[in-house]
């Protein structure tokens, strides 16, 4: 893909050296919005404006709304009023939305000021809606339809209000109190005899989602019914947005996005890494890196304690990281796979015992197989080549210990997101950093508890 | 959502029990195949293939697709040769070679049997691309149009031939060779004048994916572009297939799922975890388990090698594990980002020195927070109540090589992913365990190369 836009920079250079104005225009208007963003974003700030006007209202809309923030609030400045207002009119209410939620206040002021009163309160009423709502990344122009109209009607309607609308694919058929009766797509309408009415054509027991309704259940709907726009109803059931399906590509993206930094013990941010400076990176990483950290001063209690038996076995102490390593990667691997499991909602609270029986045994199977491979290694190589003094009894204590580690570390590891699911705690939070401060300190626990047992010291 | 499924459960237990066959012969028509599928897959295996049968065969054959494998393999055996050659010809083709992909050996040869010869020759070409290729979840009914069509000629050519399209929202123009020369949307051809022609309305330098591409390139593509269906080509540039949203939103959430079990060290699985059996949950972890047990050996070599720096300052053993997490969780926090940074296309391993200089400076700016309070704690609360022994060099020291580990970690964890990258290796690989197990060493030998400069043990 890089190579594409290359091939078209060069073009747009040579074009744009020439004075070929009028050249320029008629290639920008065959190429889609986001690669004319791309190609825009990379020329020099004092040309861009002046290549921007050259696009056609329609078409400069959707270029704009492919731009990075930095670049948008570029052009803003660059805009007179009118073509301030020519570009937000031409705007979805989606990207209308986002562009407000992104620009800084006095941008937005100028901005509001230049949208038509209807389409102010229309963003007004959207910016209530809670973050990562489903109200909030909706838009509101989707093609309503009631139930009388034939096919013929129905398309005609299309012909006439289709343009202002972010897409025609699905339509909305509902009665006069806007409640959706069903949805019927321009395929249904086309391949339709003429007067067959919409409420025989469409799909009733229509599937919506509630303006409150986390933005990852809409994206879970669509994926699951295969829509390319999904219908967002009120409280009242009255139908007032669609979400469509490409906002859902990017919503999918940005929640997994989030899971895995929170479960790297990371802030998400929603800046690509290249364009976050280094004091918002430091700011996303350290509290949790300070917390973990502080929640690390149980292991050195629970090591002090110890400390006259660790004297006495001093061997011990080699084995302890490889231990508390084990551990933590056998809890990360259950409780990771156990909040991917509860966002993509293949797992609810109430599996929680058949998960703990599920990872109990794999946890036996895997605390054996490991318990064993690392007893044959201690005996036939740690003992000849690092460690002359492990004796069988120690190289049991470590095997035992590393056994009961894993067995705890992956029902710590299953049940903790559970339970944060639950207390409507997020689950991604309970990853393996904190899954690997609760387990180191109990397989130090387990480790002396049998050392003391085993080894009577201490 | 389980509500809404509860209802109708309740509804169609009731009419069948009444033995009502054409009210649920109604009422599944107004259905969306999810649900239809959903409920079926709950019935008693006596009643569910009786019920299928009342439906109509396309429907059929879309709730069919949306069923487990396991259902689908029930339904199968339960079907005459009749009955599945219906299923089998209203299937689109990706559908059809999912199918062939998920089905035992002997049910792939009856499938195939009652396929068409054309449908036969289609599913063996599709077959034949590598796994995770473009080409492999690509389908072959898309509606292509001539140049010269007009508008009205290509709305009749859809109402003649839409019906077996998986989608008429996007047209593809192509020339007499099968080369794609612009798309134009069902939106354009409807708001038409009716003699405009395909030529003139179509959106050129049309974007595609090469069938040997990688589905994850795939899905950002139509993800870059908005779009709800994307071109696949030939090697001769020939278009051979599209690939849908629907199918789009699947994959991005099936890469997501893939990166974060291997960032966990598991072996990913396409399987529900309640679906997935005891052993084959073990088997996709016990071999990283095992592989990473035996890497942590070079901690207890540097341990061992170093017993006599710790016997002299034994207070230093407490703090080791506190050490090494704080390093693994300041590695896993950079690998992790640039993980993701190299999924989503947003890094290049051009990119590596910006990124080194970047976690360079995030992690002295870590590095420095993290030693500093950990120095206060010691001094404050350590020596007081835990470990009277604290002096203020033995806190130096080990806030000093706390500093180096987290400057350390970071850079390991930024630099091993993008090496990875390069190698052609998954990058994924190279997350919190293999980063964990690697800064464990470093950290040890910086921790006690500063002791025995500062404390002159050893």
């Amino acid at each position: 893909m890089r190579e594409r836009t290359e091939i078209l920079e060069e073009t747009f250079r040579k074009l744009t050296e020439e004075k070929k104005y009028a050249s320029l225009r008629d290639l920008m208007q065959t190429l889609y919005p986001a690669d004319i963003a791309a190609i825009l974003s990379d020329m020099p700030e004092k040309l861009m404006p002046a290549i921007f006007r050259l696009l056609p209202k329609d078409l400069a809309a959707e270029t704009f709304v492919e731009m990075e923030s930095d670049v948008k609030e570029a052009l803003i400045r660059s805009f007179s009023d009118t073509e301030l207002k020519a570009v937000i009119d031409e705007m979805y209410m989606d990207d209308a939305v986002d562009l407000i939620e992104e620009m800084p206040a006095n941008m937005v002021r100028r901005i509001l000021a230049q949208a038509d009163a209807d389409t102010r309160k229309q963003i007004n009423e959207i910016l209530k809606y809670k973050d990562d709502s489903a109200g909030s990344v909706m838009t509101t122009e989707f093609v309503a339809l009631t139930p009388r109209m034939t096919a013929e009607d129905a398309i005609e309607e299309i012909r006439k209000t289709g343009v202002d609308k972010e897409t025609i694919n699905t339509c909305y058929v509902l009665d006069e109190k806007y409640h959706l009766l069903g949805t019927v797509t321009i395929r249904t309408l086309i391949l339709a005899r003429p007067n067959e009415t919409c409420e025989s054509l469409m799909t009733g027991n229509a599937v919506s989602v509630n303006t409150q309704d986390d933005q990852e259940t809409a994206v879970q709907t669509m994926s699951k019914y295969n829509f390319t726009s999904l219908p967002v109803v009120d409280a009242e059931n009255r139908m007032v947005g669609i979400i469509t399906v490409d906002d859902a590509l990017d919503i999918m993206e940005e929640e997994a996005s989030e899971d895995i930094a929170k479960m790297a013990a990371i802030t998400p941010s929603d800046k690509p890494y290249l364009r976050t400076g280094v004091l918002d990176i430091w700011k996303n990483r350290i509290p949790w890196l300070l917390l973990l950290m502080v929640s690390g001063t149980f292991t050195g209690i629970v090591i002090s304690r110890f400390e006259n038996a660790l004297a006495m076995v001093t061997v011990l102490t080699a084995y302890i990281p490889m231990m508390m390593d084990t551990g933590g990667n056998s809890g990360s691997q259950a409780s990771v796979t156990i909040i991917r499991g509860l966002s993509l909602n293949e797992l609810e609270f109430s599996d929680i015992f058949r998960v703990m029986w599920k990872e109990f045994r794999v946890s036996v199977l895997c605390g054996a197989a490991l318990s064993l491979v690392n007893f044959g290694k201690l005996m036939l190589i740690d003992r000849r080549f690092i460690n002359p003094d492990l004796t069988v009894p120690i190289a049991a204590t470590i095997c035992l210990a590393m056994f009961c580690t894993v067995v705890i570390a992956k029902l710590v590891g299953c049940t903790l997101p559970m339970l944060a699911k639950k207390a409507k705690l997020d689950p991604a939070v309970m990853a393996s950093p904190f899954i690997t401060t609760i387990v180191d300190v109990l397989s130090l626990l387990v480790l002396f508890g049998l050392a003391t047992a085993i080894l009577h010291v201490g």
